[in-house]
């Protein structure tokens, strides 16, 4: 985006004076800023573990929430409100993971009387149940999965819908995420075995037993879309690709996909639009999508109905920042964007260091970070929890930094990643900074032949080679 | 730029192995990284005082070049051209300053059979003569700042040149540069005391006594084009503002400038192009012009035949990576871009961080650097040559970092630069961050109403205010 670059006028905050951020860690870090940028008073909810964050450090405010266990604290929606309350917030920010995507909560914000910066308790709940959202998907034209219409309700049918679609099949929970609650059934005997216990983990994990079936596709890449939208008006900001996932969870992201053409970059993009239009999406979500590159087909698989990880990539290939953004529509602004406005360049690159040994079955690593040396210069973006002394606790994600590079295309921004990890230094902990260094210096990866199972395999091959006492340096593999 | 960001085509480089950074501080730090990102490897010289610096630390050779004293070493071009033989260098950056603008370092450099990354040594030459500058500028129909044509040869020419061109008037040293070897004449009494005063004064600093008489602009704004060429093509990549100077050394720099219009900005980044094309340049180079608001009116100064300071706001706003791109050339690749490819995003500013008291009449103040918190997050970057527990020497200029942001528009980089320079922590030495503070809290430079004289005046204010007792810590005063 390209707003006339001389205007001089402040972001004046018409409804939020105070924002509080229900959240910890750098996301939480991430919205103080956001906020601050646009004149809005920002308080953070701490923890026990929390008091000494930087987050409670760059806050206007911390409010105590008492203990470190997030189930009694950042989980707990009447502690949340509890603490808006006590720091007169007129908006509250859930970040991503613990309240974000919980309906009700949203809901009890909003009969608080105060703003929830996310979309419509509905929108959540609607989208949050994979089914429903599904069925929101064909409605609006959107392809997905071939698979069962919503839930299965009994065995007879999940066998006529798995002949219909073909072994391999997936089993998911309709309350499941993250990649949890997820089972593969190769031919019927298994399917017959797995069904009843898919419906009792999904019971057990989620309160809900729903399962759902879906063809299972092979070396499918996940891309996904941002989108941003006031209620009324929606936008697309292009897509990520983050299929190098260990165990389901992200390591790391790109934008754009290396691996969509130009035609398949328009259909992916408007029909998230699309979807996100029907639903009258408000704030920034994201729609995932399996991508089928064999048959060259995507498919809808669920949304995400709040700002994610990974979205500094799309932030930087559009030049738009997008939790302002988020805090802006909160705010009431309409939406500032014509898709017209949003043009992409070159290309980034996001790693996750997570405080976890790599070599040993990513053990989580909390503990004092000695020494703190951010790689700075052209093109690259730290964000982070830490800082210098700062004790990373034990109770949380292992996510310590997010290493955000752009660059003019995939190629130069590869070499840019390249030399931020050699500048990256963080003291004190053992951190997944040596997988990235080795995954850049694959070919595959710098080819971007991979998928959503490719980094299982590779792990075994760079273990191996970590274990062989020529390389038992990880560093120097890159 | 938008090169295709699919590619995975990595940079090879033809003719340059090992490039030798002629250089210190992060203005090394920021080659050596531009050298990696494109697979050369890269030595550094360090003086005494710099066998610890972060370049050194760097960079894959470090070749030590003796005193601490510049004259010594890094001004040194023999000193210089032995550690490039010593390191096999096949390339020569000169940087910033030091023997960066000496053509007979640059002939030296080809004479040994290296390449020289920056211009021709006759184009050094020509454009770092002010007077031939001027011709120069004048066949290409770049308009000049009224005055003299070349050095005025007698008092009698001198006395003729003025009454014609109305006083005031100023007396500017041929061979001068950054602000030094220039005196003002209010009228022709003073004029003729002050003219051979200023030629012995030239003789004396520059060893030539050659002077000419220019307009003396009111309230003028310093605004300067970049540009890059290949020896046969040249692209503007638009213009920076660099109006906020004390003693003629910028203090914070912004692209694009917030006092031009459209059309005057396309007027003068073609004059621009027109000048460096006539010349047949190559590499980075800027030239600089005065802005006379009054009038509407720019005048060509003078060019600076090498990367500037402030080139970061110019690659945050065109997305153009301008160090590499000199390497890039240097190693025989042509221009990459066309005038259509250089699209502005946004705005950005830069401020100096240096290692001096603003309160105490900039009094330099080296020393070890205790804790280092740079700001971190979106639309920020850190030019520095600082690490923590770094001891920054004396012998050197006091800069010590820049810090660079990048926003949508300027009103929006203004709130960016606040919160990022609230993030900002150099322990141990007195910066000039409280300065900028200050700078960001006044109304007259967030509407971007200042000129070249503007912070002289401004300062005193500043000082005052800071010596009442209520406002004795500058940072509050933002």
């Amino acid at each position: 985006m390209n707003v006339a670059n001389t205007t001089n006028t402040r972001y004046r905050p018409a409804r939020i004076r105070t924002v509080l951020v229900a959240n910890r860690g750098e996301i939480a870090v991430r919205v103080i800023r956001a906020a601050h940028e646009l004149g809005m008073r920002a308080a953070v909810v701490v923890s026990d573990a929390d008091r000494d964050s930087l987050a409670a450090r760059m806050a206007d405010e911390a409010v105590h929430i008492g203990s470190s266990h997030a189930a009694k604290s950042y989980l707990n929606p009447a502690v949340i409100l509890d603490a808006a309350r006590q720091c007169n917030a007129d908006a509250v920010h859930p970040g991503y993971g613990f309240l974000s995507e919980n309906a009700d909560f949203a809901a009890q914000v909003e009969a608080a009387g105060m703003i929830f910066v996310g979309p419509a308790p509905q929108v959540i709940a609607t989208m949050g149940d994979k089914a429903r959202a599904r069925e929101t998907a064909q409605r609006a034209d959107v392809p997905t999965v071939p698979g069962s219409t919503g839930v299965v309700q009994s065995l007879d049918e999940a066998r006529e819908v798995a002949a219909r679609i073909g072994y391999p099949i997936m089993i998911k929970a309709a309350a499941g995420g993250g990649g949890r609650g997820i089972r593969v059934a190769h031919d019927a005997a298994q399917l017959d075995a797995e069904l009843p216990l898919a419906q009792r983990e999904a019971q057990a994990a989620f309160g809900d037993g729903g399962v759902y079936l879906e063809r299972f596709v092979k070396h499918a890449r996940h891309i996904e879309v941002q989108v941003l939208g006031d209620g009324h008006n929606v936008v697309h900001l292009l897509e990520r690709e983050c299929s190098l996932q260990r165990r389901r969870q992200k390591i790391l992201e790109e934008a754009p996909s290396p691996s969509l053409t130009p035609a398949l970059r328009a259909q992916l993009c408007a029909s998230a639009t699309r979807l996100a239009q029907q639903v009258g999406y408000r704030s920034a979500g994201t729609l995932e999508y399996l991508f089928d590159e064999t048959r060259g087909e995507f498919y809808f698989i669920e949304m995400n109905t709040r700002i994610q990880v990974e979205h500094p990539v799309t932030e930087a290939i559009t030049g738009i920042d997008l939790v302002r953004e988020t805090l802006r529509i909160a705010d009431g602004e309409p939406l500032r964007f014509q898709q017209s406005n949003i043009v992409m360049r070159g290309a980034a690159i996001e790693c996750r260091i997570n405080a976890e040994d790599p070599l040993q079955d990513f053990r989580p690593n909390p503990g004092r970070v000695d020494e703190l040396i951010w790689p700075t210069g052209p093109g690259v973006r730290i964000d982070s929890l830490l800082y210098p002394g700062y004790v990373v606790p034990p109770f949380y994600d292992s996510l310590l930094a997010k290493l955000i590079v752009h660059d003019e295309s995939r190629a130069a921004a590869l070499e840019r990643l390249a030399r931020t990890l050699r500048e990256l230094h963080i003291g004190g902990l053992k951190t997944t900074a040596p997988l990235h260094q080795a995954l850049l210096a694959d070919d595959d990866v710098r080819a971007a032949r991979y998928h959503t199972n490719f980094l299982e395999t590779w792990m075994d091959a760079w273990r191996a080679a970590c274990a062989e006492p020529k390389q038992s340096n990880p560093q120097e593999a890159s």
